[in-house]
């Protein structure tokens, strides 16, 4: 129920990346660190609010304009004129986390900011290799930057 | 050098836990988010500056107090004024490291968060057992609270 909730907010299901494709034993309150507390994907451009919770910015921001100025897990009052970026090592941990590529044949471990080339390298080896649609997805819609 | 200028600084040798007790392997990245960049310890009372650096608490201000209103890592001006908390699931992060457990034939895997009541009960137990002078140290430090 919230699942489909949050979609209908934030629209984010192809454009980010599950916590389920971190590869390895990361303990699990790093990978909650690591979630967006709106649509509980990694966090994607994450930004911090007065409140101290993370977030995804583009899901802050559709959380604000729907449901109005407050914190998704607390309530505080919080607009986007609050945010502010998270610590800069957080943001290099994040940057780093460790996933596994999905598609069939590879496995291989590749950094969350390498990821999204590294799928693209497969695309273009696509007649001769299965992908995964999700990821296909999020390349389609990620392919400007 | 440096170590030594830290330290008559912030006087935290015995006050704070070194990132070597970190008990298995997190990327590196993540144990560089969870040091302060004053001390080189693990972070202990983290707050963040508003240029988005991590430090202990006493640090900082004891920096500040030294060298004047400026941020260690980056020289943006920085008082405590400004500090702030960190990501509450940053801070639950940090409380959940994995340690492990230095006293002598135990090596038990311990979280940050219960590192200290571990080792007093290995105190207690002291006649019968070697335990390591720097935990000696930090237990007699911290032992208030
Ligand atoms: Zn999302
Ligand atoms: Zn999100
Ligand atoms: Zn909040
Ligand atoms: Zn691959
Ligand atoms: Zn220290
Ligand atoms: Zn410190
Ligand atoms: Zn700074
Ligand atoms: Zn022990």
């Amino acid at each position: 129920q919230r699942e489909q909730w949050v979609r209908n907010i934030t629209h984010c299901q192809n454009d980010h990346l599950s916590t389920k494709l971190i590869s390895g034993k990361l303990p699990q309150d790093f990978i909650s660190s690591l979630t967006c507390m709106v649509c509980d994907h990694l966090l994607s451009d994450p930004v911090q609010s007065p409140c101290g919770h993370l977030f995804c910015r583009s899901c802050i921001i559709k959380f604000n304009h729907t449901l109005g100025p407050y914190c998704p897990a607390c309530n505080f009052p919080c607009t986007s004129d609050n945010l502010i970026r998270p610590p800069k090592t957080f943001s290099s941990a994040l940057s780093s986390v460790p996933l596994r590529c999905p598609y069939d044949g590879c496995g291989e471990q590749v950094r969350l900011d390498s990821f999204k080339s590294h799928c693209l390298s497969h695309e273009q080896q696509r007649d001769t290799c299965q992908n995964s649609e999700e990821v296909t997805n999020y390349l389609q819609i990620n392919k400007g930057g």
